[in-house]
Formats: structure tokens, sequence, C-alpha cells
């Protein structure tokens, strides 16, 4: 895409009502927009970015066997009196809104309650059974407070994946499956080396649940890590007796800021048998489904990455998620330099590269700064210099390392 | 996809509490879910249709410039006061509710206000112009009646484009690209020849907007239409005065049933002067900018596809939308139909065939009617008669022919 067409402009002064380093960046970086507390629009790089993370997860859910659905923002407050979490009293973040005939509806929370009314309409029998299901939807929690920029949102999107199976060994097997995918699409985001499995309180489904929480001085949350088992604890379970069962030693134990990037949660029959989701077994005896559900947030997501990677230069992205794998940046308005950044351009874009070509009338100084800025993975320079030396300059914007290199090396790079 | 993998169950009989005929279908075939009366939840085979809607439009919108964005639900009271559109006595279908502070925040209607607001930060001289800018995004409208399925939603998926432009002339040349991309967008999903460009009320900005109007009974517009010239009025606007500006005679309009599928209006500068969005033209003078907006329901939109297509068989969908583009029907269960069967699947699949493939393990007749409901393009049957001919049958869902083909000749007939 020519810069010249992409309508968001950078800033260089930081929003005043932000204190997040990712809502920070990403104001400045043009890629959301506040529209209040917690509240964000996603820009068109920003978006680039979203579906790049929810494509990662479509891929590895879809390879466990989920089928993906959407379901709604509005809920019906009958289906949640009966699992007794409509009340404030027990649910404090609900938003709620009325219809035109006086009836309260709720804004989705969570979706165990409406997905196992569905679920009653399509299974009966343990033939029926192991189903799958998972969307990408707007979730609305009516925080107190929303200071985390894009890692908290009142309005945010979530990838919820819930697992229906008849007998507890087949939901373990699937349970197994979710954490072995979730630790795939924490390693392809780049996101592999600083997320730790944590255990952490299980409700009163189970004993634990499991968090995938992210190493980050931003992070809410505090866990203690087994840096050599690659075992954490989150504070809230943290006891001798917890310790003991794990096979862990208070002293090999180090305490890290975290933020809580996914979570997977056993939810045994709680719902099923509130909502009467029940099958028949072999022997036709009528036995409730067991639940389990798998929590991700792709906004989230890109928050935590922001944190994690960006740098006192701007954003910094992975190569996987990037909204634009080059930033092509032509220094300079010679015809040489226009034509030789046009064909590149060309070029890298046919052989299906990903191209944001800066080719806006500015200074060097202020499209390398947008560069920094933006936080492509690899800026290709094009000058009267790099076209007298028949090659591109090619920074790494992680490692600030320079080479020079021809097209073809550039597409290297990217494959 | 197998359907034994498929969790969505068939019904026979339709529910009780819809009168839509899209509702009523959809939810027998099990592509779509009530909540509530107007909102659905969509499930797998129904979200697969959606979603090739969406990259319908998303290509024909892309095609001509348009940057892809995602606003947000929530609303902020205070920018929707400039416009003098938060008022429930000027605006009657708001969903309202409340952050924990207490104030007042509503759920998008429509993203006027809010993208208005955005485009201060990106707009400031007449280079950053024209923008054009679109959404697929969950509006929310308090309808006092929903009775039309996915027609006429409480939540419901909009795709909303916004042009913003320097100049009334770069207005109309885009107003007319959109109109043109509105047209190619009917007639990919395979409602060209249903659908008529419609003068309709232009509201407070311009004389007429222009509505595409789908003719079909179940339709809540009526339309007057001179078949010959394709151009239609909107019953809200017929008069003397408008037939004759439009150089039609009412002798030859001829009344129709009729769905309002899209729209498109000039705004001029009613937002940009409210909210303040000014550009510096090239003489440094302070100008608001010029809007439009295009409107295009892709859950309408699929709503009115099956109001159409289907017949007393069930669903039938364009090819361009289906969910698949084949059902593979094996009857029978002797080991030369399995592996025929098995056999097929796998060669479509690999060719890049979206095949659904009943290897259930019902009676001929169960998978005929549910083949029918689910309205797949094409129907192919591998049975032992089949096997023993060196051919599949092939049904045309739409119009019943019936031939036989091998593997290859399949593939023909969708690419």
């Amino acid at each position: 895409m020519r810069q010249t067409k992409l309508f968001t402009k950078t800033r260089r002064e930081d929003p005043a009502d932000e204190v997040a380093k990712n809502a920070k960046l990403l104001i400045r970086a043009g890629y959301i927009h506040k529209e209040m507390a917690g509240v964000y629009s996603f820009l068109p790089l920003g978006l680039r970015v979203l579906e790049k993370i929810k494509n990662i997860i479509r891929e590895e859910v879809n390879a466990i066997g989920g089928q993906e659905i959407m379901l709604t923002a509005l809920q019906d407050k009958e289906l949640w009196e009966k699992t007794d979490r409509w009340d404030d009293i027990k649910v404090d973040n609900w938003f709620k809104t009325k219809l035109k005939n006086g009836s309260e509806v709720g804004l989705g929370i969570t979706h165990e309650e409406p997905l196992t009314q569905i679920m009653k309409d399509h299974i009966s029998s343990y033939r029926d059974l192991p189903v799958y299901a998972y969307q990408f939807q707007t979730k609305f929690r009516n925080e107190l407070r929303a200071k985390a920029g894009i890692m908290r949102g009142r309005e945010f999107l979530m990838k919820d994946l819930y697992s229906f199976s008849a007998t507890e060994a087949d939901h373990q097997n699937f349970y197994a499956q979710a954490r072995s995918a979730y630790v795939k699409i924490f390693q392809r985001v780049g996101l592999g080396d600083e997320t730790h499995i944590t255990f952490a309180s299980g409700g009163i489904f189970s004993k634990f649940s499991e968090e995938f929480q992210t190493e980050s001085e931003a992070g809410e949350d505090t866990i203690y890590l087994d840096e050599q088992k690659k075992v954490a604890i989150n504070k809230e379970v943290l006891s001798d007796e917890v310790v003991a069962e794990l096979g862990l030693d208070r002293k090999s134990l180090v305490e890290k800021r975290s933020i809580e990037v996914g979570n997977i949660f056993h939810l045994g029959t709680k719902f099923s048998e509130a909502l009467g989701l029940v099958y028949q077994d072999e022997a036709g005896k009528s036995m409730p489904v067991i639940m389990g559900c798998y929590g991700l947030g792709p906004s989230r997501l890109m928050g935590t990455i922001v944190e994690i990677y960006a740098d006192d230069g701007g954003l910094v992205w992975p190569l996987a998620i990037a909204p634009f794998q080059i930033h092509l940046v032509a220094l300079g308005n010679t015809p040489a330099v226009i034509t030789g950044a046009d064909n590149l351009y060309e070029d890298l874009t046919k052989q299906g590269v990903e191209v944001l070509y800066d080719d806006r009338g500015l200074s060097a100084g202020e499209k390398l700064a947008d560069a920094d800025l933006l936080g492509l993975p690899y800026r290709v320079i094009v000058s009267d210099k790099t076209i007298a030396s028949g090659q591109f300059e090619v920074k790494n914007r992680r490692s600030g390392e320079t080479s020079f290199a021809g097209a073809t090396e550039i597409i290297a790079l990217i494959k």
C-alpha cells in the first residue's frame, strides 16, 4: 500500500489521557483511536494486526477440530438467571439495557449460557459428541477502571472456545489438545519465550484452571515461576500445600509481574446441569454433558506484544503479525529514486510481499522517525546512494542491524 | 467437511415463533439460532455464508479505495448531542446503558459521528483528501417489532462505508463509483436481476438518496418500477413532480413489494460542520469536508437471498455464497460406496473444491431431504448404481436438473 493513500497520520506527542504504553504508542502511530476509557476503535494498521492474530488463532483452533460460530451481544435475562449469573451482586460487570417492551437484556460478558442453550438443539446422543465450537466476538464488561489500553477493555474482542464431551477422559484429552494449541499460538505470535502456563484458581468446577501468563512489568498479575521447570503459580493460589502438590520448591520460585493472555477452564457439568444439556449414553442413560472453556483475547494479545516488543523509537512487530512486512522508504525525490522505489514496490508486491511504501513528500528525518514508530519488521531504503550501490539498505527494526540486499534477498527474508 | 463432524442438526418442523420464511428455513437447516426476536446467532454453515458475502463486499469496496477499520459499539453521549441525534425523541431506536460512574452510553445505531470525530485527527489539508473508510460491524437498533428474521435485526451486521471529499465534484465522482460497486456486489451474490436502484427520500442533506431494492413479496417497502428503463421510485417520494423530474411516465410504473438491501446517501457537510471536521484548501481557506455514506447489511442480504431463492424443499444458495459448493452424499454402506465417496471427497478437496460430505449412517430419504434443506448448489450422489456406471449423479439444486459426471467435470462446474 502506498502511504499517501493510508488515511492515518502519526503524532509526536503522547496522548495526555493514557498511562499504558500500548495505548500511547498505538494511538501515536495511528493504529487505534480512543472512544472512551477502555473502548478503542481499530484503524487500518491496527485492524491488520488484529486480523493476523485472529488468523493464527483460527488456524490452530481449526486444527484441533474447532467449528467457528458467531453468537450475539444481546443476552436474555432468563437464561442467565438459571445459572445465577444475572444478579449484579453475583456478577458485577454487566452492561444492561432494555427492549422497547421493557424487558431487561444484558450485553454478553462471556457465552457459556447461550451456547449451552444452543447445544440443546444439536446434542442428544453420545454420537453427537464431542463438539468444539468457538467464536471471535465482542465482549462487554463494565470495568470500574480501564487504564491498561487495549489490554483491558470495556468492549473488546475475545476468542472463546467451548468444548462439549461425553466422558471425563474425552474432556481431558481435548483439554490437553487445547493447551498445546495455545502454546503454538503464543509461539507463533512471538510470545513463546515470555509466556508461562500458570496454575490459578479453578473456581468451583475444579481445583485449578490454567492461565497463560506473559512476563511484563505492565501486567496486573503476580506469578511465581520455576524457571527451570517452566511452571508458574498465580499469587492468588500460592500456598505451601499447592507448591508441594505441584512438586515445586518455594526457594526456586521467582516473583514476576505478568499479563494473563489466555486461560483454559474445566467447567464440569455446572452449565449443562443448570440448563438441561444432557445426552443419552450407549446404555440409553441420560447424562449431563461435560464442558470446558478456553479464552484468548486477540486485542489483549496485541497490546501485550506492544508492551514486550516496543522500544524508545516506537512499535516493533514480529513478522507474523505485522500489518505489513516491509516498510519501503523512498528518500529524496530524484527521478532515479522515484523510479527505483516504484519498481521495487511493484516487484515485491507481485511476489506476495506485503509492503507499505512511503511515497510521501516529507523529509528524510520525518520518514525515518515514522518508520521507527510504525514498527514494521524490515525497513528498506531507496536513495540516490543505494541506487549508486546497486543494492537497497535493509534495517531490521528489532535488532537495529543494517545490511545491503537486492530484491531477491529481501523476498527471502520474508518467506 | 465431513457431516458427521458438523455439530448442527436439521429439523423437520418450522419453529413455532417465526413468521419469516428466511428465519424458519435457516433455523430448520441449522444455519442460525434465535436468541430473542431480531437477535440471531450464526452457526457454522450460516457463518460461512455470511463470511462469503462479506468477502465479496470487501473485494468490491477495496477496489474503489476503501480502507477497512473497526469502530466500537459503545458510543459517547456528548458526541451524539453535538449532532442532535442522542435524544430519544429525535432518534427512537437507541439501546442505552451506563458506565459504573453513571455516565450514559449508547450502542451504535450507525457511525457517522464517531468516524467524523476520528477523522479530525487525520484530515487537516486538501492533501489528506479524499478518504474512504468502511467496516463490518455490529449495529444495535431497538426496533419495536422484529418479525422479519435476519432481514431486520435488533442486533445485526452492517457494512458501512463513509466518504470524505474536498469538493462536490470529487464527492459525486466517488458516489458514482460506490453505486457501481453496489451493482457489482448484488450481481455477484445472485440478486442482480431482482435489484433496482430506487429514488428515495434524501433526508435533509439532498433531494434524493438512492436505495437498492430487491423485488420480493417478503419486503417491507413498496416501489414503482419502470421495467424498461430499470429505474424505480420509492412510494415514500412518489409524486407527479418526482415522476416528471426523473423523465418517467406514471403509466409505465409497476407497483412491487421489495426489500431495501442497500442505500447510498449524500451527507453534505452536516456532520463535518457539527463536529468541526475541516480542511485547508489550496488557498489556505478552512472548509468543511463533504461526506457520503453507503450502507449494506450482509445479514439482511443473506436473508433476502433465502427469500428469493428458497423453494418447497428448503434453502437454495447461489454458488458464490454457498457454505460449501458440493454436497457429496454417500447412499448405502457397502465398502465400494464408502471407498468411492471417500476418494471423491479427497480428490475434490485437494482441488480446492469446498465439499460437505454426508458420511452419516442415515437412510437415503433422510439424507436427500437434508441435502435439499441445506441447499448447496450441487448434490453429488455416490451409490452402488453410480459406481457401476462409472460416473457420479450430479443434481443442480436450483434447476433440479440431474446429470452424470466424472470428478473432472464436477470440478469444472465449480471453477
